[in-house]
């Protein structure tokens, strides 16, 4: 198996793999020696390159886990090495755009799977790899039309022996998806956290902090999603905007019944849908 | 001292003040009697009433802990029964609408100096009453120009001895600064909770729970929060909405370094006000 970056999620996925098969020979691909090291030292991988094409002549799996703008050049660089059997795959946070990029890239030299693990957390680097990362996440997995069934199951499989719940969706209806529950709210919060004047921060409380968590993500990350999925991303925009105007309405006209109904609604389906806490 | 509404706040103040000084006598004030009696059995008050104007003949302070819209009521009711040396306050999360009330209503008869304890929950009745809700918790204080500076005092001094931190504020400033960290981060909770379609539902993650928690609060009380904060409200709608507009030109215009410098501005204010967790 070749990591192809080698931060949080390709070490986490490296340290899952090796409890759960040790005899699993990984090769790692970085673009600093010091992090190679790091992950070397911490049994992550068990070869470390610098280069991407001379890590993956014995890949059958290798997964691109640096940030989405890095893939293209790294399909590029290993295409002609793959052996004809290999299944390659992603821990990217968009789709679509990858699916198109490796498909113009690899062409038929091998079957690209997105995967999305949905794990990680606000800390980076191969220091803060946990081999049980992924355990009890859900994985989405996004086949095309034109996946061979074989390597979805590969990629299925992978995901399950490190304990995630896997789940096929196509890469359109992920970004749809994700542009409403992750990366809207990741907009909110962020532009939430540049609302207060100075003099309101002191007087924020623990619901202000709740909303706001997302806005303390990687800026590189959360740029690289919002320039891959802009279409949908502008789409839920303009259908939260759209909500947002429709509530202004009611507070400017003291709508007593349409703002209670508006509320109501809203903590009914936060208990059905995500329980009371 | 008088308690007109003895639920979560009201029976946590009761609660709070036994527990500091269990030789004050306090009157409860309820519409219903099985909640009276429970509030007995808790010892959160002593004396239980159905009828405010008969339970604050004797009171030097009293404290308005119903929802903000039924105080005018409980005012009109009390007003002519008071000690000239009595001082009212309240719980209430807004705070201009409810002091020209109170001006209205009391006249010269008594004063009033607001108070909005930044604790509670998304719990309701004095059954969730707790001693020591207002613990280390954030009381904002707001006198306005024509208050007696030893009502002012007064109510500062119950706050500490619950254990809260005053601070003073006009009640529009308070109005003001509410809009835009609670009054608005719940509007968006709440119209973000209404956003994904159901199918979008299963692969939502911490994130989106974090983001949408203020949604789970009370339909009525936020209801009542709109209408009686109404133009501070509006104001923060459309600062926001402004904002939103501008995010979104960078999305669509794929503005890769306009994107990160947002992100990073948002990650960077929100370590340097409120920590890294």
């Amino acid at each position: 198996m070749t990591i192809i970056g080698v931060g949080l999620l390709g070490g986490s996925v490296g340290l899952a793999i090796k409890e759960w098969d040790p005899s699993v020979k990984i090769a790692g691909v970085g673009r600093r020696q010091a992090g190679m090291d790091e992950a070397l030292a911490l049994g992550a991988i068990d070869t470390a390159h610098l280069d991407s094409a001379e890590a993956v002549d014995q890949a059958d799996l290798v997964i691109l886990a640096t940030p989405v703008g890095a893939f293209e050049a790294h399909l590029r660089a290993i295409a002609s090495r793959l052996k004809p059997s290999v299944v390659i795959t992603d821990v990217g946070s968009t789709k679509a755009i990858v699916a198109r990029v490796a498909r113009r890239v690899l062409g038929s030299k091998a079957p690209f799977v997105g995967s999305h693990p949905m794990a990680g957390s606000e800390q980076k680097g191969v220091a803060f790899a946990r081999p049980d990362l992924f355990c009890g996440a859900t994985c989405i997995i996004t086949p095309t039309r034109l996946t061979p069934p074989r390597a979805t199951r590969a990629v299925e499989a992978l995901w399950r022996a490190l304990d995630a719940r896997t789940l096929r969706m196509t890469p359109t209806s992920h970004d749809r998806a994700m542009s409403r529950v992750s990366h809207l709210p990741h907009a909110l919060s962020s532009l939430l956290m540049m609302l207060p004047t100075k003099g309101d921060l002191p007087i924020t409380a623990g619901g202000f902090r709740d909303t706001t968590r997302l806005a303390g993500g990687d800026p590189e990350m959360w740029r690289d999603i919002f320039l891959t999925n802009r279409n949908a991303i502008l789409s839920a925009i303009d259908t939260f905007d759209e909500s947002l105007m429709q509530l202004r309405d009611l507070v400017e006209l003291g709508d007593a019944q349409g703002l209670e109904k508006f509320f109501a609604a809203a903590k009914k389906r936060r208990r059905l849908t995500l329980g009371n806490h």
